[in-house]
């Protein structure tokens, strides 16, 4: 991972120098982060051009202003110096022929992707200028009413270039990153799609099956149990069970977008909760009380 | 579970009602429980008379006021109509012999502890009038400098009688949580200890599990993984490693106390995690939703 790497004078030197604010930049999908990125270059005065789906999208789009101009129509991008493939992962792995082919070649493309392996393998080989990135920022919602202002401010946005990643492009997805505050991060695709199994897929299915035991295991105890732990449910289970309890369809895309780094996840969480059950099991509370010093201690690094 | 359960009439005409207003109240332990209470019942004109360990916290529950009367001798007891034991659990299940000796035979007496089956059997031999009781409250904060006003204000405050369980010290343990604001509820003890293995004790080890297989995962992973991790780790991970990374002494005395229920639940939590790591080694990709669609059902029940 580095965090403020540049492109050597030499990659400079090969490339030219890609101003994004040179001409319009292009948002693919007005969602949540669509949505968002747009209100945000609006307020530094870039003209934005959305390709949304559906005209009803693209006319409540327009009211809530997320882009200068929304089409329906890929001709929208026509022009554009910078686009933004800010769609799902599943539309993102399977592009319409006629958005791809609306692309101008001139135009550095990125995405927002939250798994980059796959993205990056399709990509490369659909356009030249092609940058791989994810914008980590995020909020339950979803759809046109989500994109609010200011998402990005202090947030992380992965880019995962790999040798075939044109260095301007990659300098002119970092200025528009950082022009909406974010903080950009750069490292290997492999790498960023380990990572996010670990502290963003991960926990989905964690916190799902804690949901699912506290209604299961009740349901088959007496017959009060279920009302109770309804009832004594604290802020901490709250807590626990949030992302588990999350949009069913991100997760499931997460899943089967990042599935091999997912499996290597859980496996290894199998190994640490298994170690602690055993502790349990054994009744070895000293070795407890260690791991559950080592993990308040851990804690804070991961805030 | 009964919420709202007045004793019978014929059990109230058995035994005398108690008001436990008629004297003042003790409380031995003066954390973060003991602290709290004691402020709400001064607030309410009670006298409290507090009993502690050392002569520094004595000193510093004076200071703040936490008690009317605060005192290391067992003897500062005497003529307490109602006794609250804010005892840590292995004290509570070990306590001193000179505090049950100084426990006056008419008061009644109950405990906050948070396992409540091996509490109720322990103290039914030591005191006639003893009930087991367990107010759901709790900041992360510990220690005398813990107590604050109002923390159990429309909490729950969960009794869990057994036939020798007195109706009418049970009826005055209920009317002071109310007095504070707190939302009664009773059921059995056995009831009570599942119950918060499932939403209590559980989540502790599936955090903690969470923080490990993170830190641990990615220590093995190429070199910038352990970094790449931690800069991304998200609010939702936060949520999800709370009370993983929580008090240890804690999290070790609750499973330490309630073993048996914690195993039955992380066996059945073992189970549902790995039917949704084998529908995401199936790629059952619409069984995976399914389940995420249902856990997404489920959370608001306990919120």
């Amino acid at each position: 991972m580095t965090s403020d790497s540049q492109p050597s004078p030499q990659a400079l030197a090969s490339s030219p120098v890609i101003t994004w604010r040179q001409g319009p930049v292009g948002i693919v999908g007005l969602g949540l982060i669509g949505g968002s990125l747009g209100l945000d270059l609006q307020r530094q005065g870039v003209e934005v051009r959305a390709l949304v789906h559906r005209e009803a999208t693209a006319e409540r789009a327009r009211q809530r202003c997320l882009a200068s101009e929304v089409s329906t129509t890929p001709s929208v991008l026509a022009g554009c110096s910078l686009v933004v493939l800010a769609l799902p992962l599943d539309r993102l792995l399977k592009p319409p022929q006629e958005l791809v082919a609306a692309l101008p070649p001139q135009a550095v493309i990125t995405d927002v992707g939250s798994v980059k392996a796959p993205v990056l393998e399709l990509w490369q080989g659909l356009h030249p200028r092609f940058v791989a990135s994810h914008p980590m920022a995020g909020t339950a919602e979803a759809g046109v009413e989500a994109g609010v202002g200011g998402l990005f401010a202090g947030r992380p946005w992965v880019a995962t270039p790999d040798p075939q990643t044109d260095p301007a492009c990659l300098a002119a997805v970092r200025a528009l990153a950082e022009s909406v505050g974010a903080h950009w991060l750069s490292c290997g695709a492999a790498e960023h799609d380990q990572a996010v199994a670990l502290i963003s897929h991960l926990p989905v299915l964690v916190g799902a099956a804690l949901l699912q035991t506290a209604d299961r295991a009740s349901a088959a105890g007496t017959e009060g149990l279920a009302g109770l732990v309804r009832a004594l449910a604290s802020s901490g289970f709250a807590a626990a069970s949030r992302v588990g309890g999350g949009n069913p369809e991100l997760g499931t895309l997460m899943a089967r977008c990042n599935r091999e780094a997912l499996l290597v996840a859980l496996a290894a969480y199998r190994q640490q909760l298994g170690a602690l059950e055993q502790q349990v099991r054994q009744e070895d509370w000293q070795g407890l009380r260690q791991e559950l010093d080592r993990t308040q201690d851990l804690r804070p690094q991961f805030l």
